[in-house]
């Protein structure tokens, strides 16, 4: 079930970042690039922080297949109509979650400490974004956006808490990827945001 | 000392992350995250390029913690008081010193070369300003700005050279701070600036 | 031979991130900087992606002592002439064939996978060049371009396919080398390029 739900969050940041090379104009190998980029980009740094190298995707090929396909059936499939940007909204905030939730169990498997779960949670579900954008020649969205890493964080804070409360895997895993879904659409829905800092400074 | 320091460092660092948020007007999460980007992120390449991974953060996690509780405080004192620009450019001079000879100092402990305990001592003391640097959207401040980098440059190869002659690691620890923080200020003061680059082709 | 055409990939590139640094205004040491980014950045990250560490140019320090020198040489040629374009087209597609057999073998020589050694080969190839453009504040090139990462793609992928083959090693790298020459130049010379992507939504 999570495999699943691993492959599918894939295949949205993917098209993500399709459609982000498609702004820019990119040719279709840079379509291909930011889809993988995007896809695989938080877990990667994860891994290289943590020193599990060869990086998670060179042990499981299938990752980047996944999102090269992803990325170019986005390409193909805008000449034909526009994806709904509400439904990519809603898979995005499901990857999001997962992604969250599997950054940290991984983390947990090399080192044992509950911050660094934390941590290692965030940055698997929001990095590939924020690679993504500095490509695209932009400010990291989530650097300024509604709540979305905020939602990741507390995601993965969920799990970590869950584990040590010895509640079981299954549910755990479940009751994280819900709240990161719930603080995320509920951000959506009602256009919730942090407060914006503005330095007089300088 | 040298740990007060490495602590006061982290934190300079981190508010002059936060105001680079605050100036592009990122909200709450996004000054946490560029300010501990800020702080850590020159140590973090410098572990990732070395191989000691995990890296020092996740064995030494009140890094982080003072990174993000200085980006808080100046989040919340921007809304009082405009933190002086003049003291501000003095405290980051000494985060400058102190990181370039703490990473000399830890490549020398990994890998045996001069050479790149220099490199990495400069890698620690100015990555961290271009990724904030990055993430905002701007070209790196310190490629282009009044002598910065090479005085951290100065102040790891007097590091080096110091402890190559055999001179205590205290005193070499000083010597080579002060070094770094008499080029940068006379900089700062004189307004002095390396050549610049006019490319006439393409 | 190999050992030829890496010292002189090396300056190439370098030639290319000190050009780039030119045209930003950056001063002597971020010429330099960039220079060395762009000569050894590709490498760098295949070493972190497959663990490889310490990374390769702290274990042969000569490439960025080549990329410092052909950066600055950079800096001081350009006030007496203008580096002709064409030329450093040539130059730098013979550096973009050489880094991608280079980099697939290196990957081969860590792990047994033909997919992961043609994404390393063009990692190193194109990577140290996308780093230059975030840095210079552009989007990348290689993502919007002419066919570049492409021939780069076409070499690393013959290169494999030759060594599957049971062809020699010096074959297998001349030939994918005049591969990958021969469809950056067609390239270059025809003005090729792959379809590109022109996103209708959001």
């Amino acid at each position: 079930m999570l495999q699943f739900l691993d492959f599918f969050g894939t295949a949205v940041f993917a098209v993500s970042g399709a459609l982000a090379a498609g702004r820019k104009r990119m040719d279709a190998f840079g379509v291909v690039v930011l889809g993988c980029v995007t896809a695989v980009g938080g877990g990667t740094v994860r891994d290289v922080l943590l020193g599990s190298q060869p990086v998670f995707w060179m042990q499981e090929p299938w990752y980047l297949g996944v999102a090269a396909l992803a990325a170019l059936a986005t390409f193909a499939s805008e000449q034909a109509f526009v994806i709904p940007a509400r439904a990519l909204l809603y898979a995005d905030a499901l990857g999001l979650a997962v992604f969250a939730v599997i950054g940290a169990e991984i983390s947990l498997a090399v080192k044992d400490s509950y911050a660094v779960a934390v941590i290692m949670g965030v940055t698997t579900a929001v990095v590939g974004g924020m690679i993504r954008d500095v490509l695209s020649g932009d400010v990291p969205l989530i650097l300024r956006q509604e709540v979305y890493a905020t939602a990741a964080l507390c995601g993965a804070t969920a799990l970590v808490a869950l584990l040590h409360l010895e509640c079981g895997q299954r549910e755990a895993r479940l009751l994280s990827i819900l709240v990161t879904l719930a603080i995320r659409l509920s951000a959506v829905r009602w256009n919730l945001s942090l407060p914006v800092f503005l330095s007089r400074g300088t």
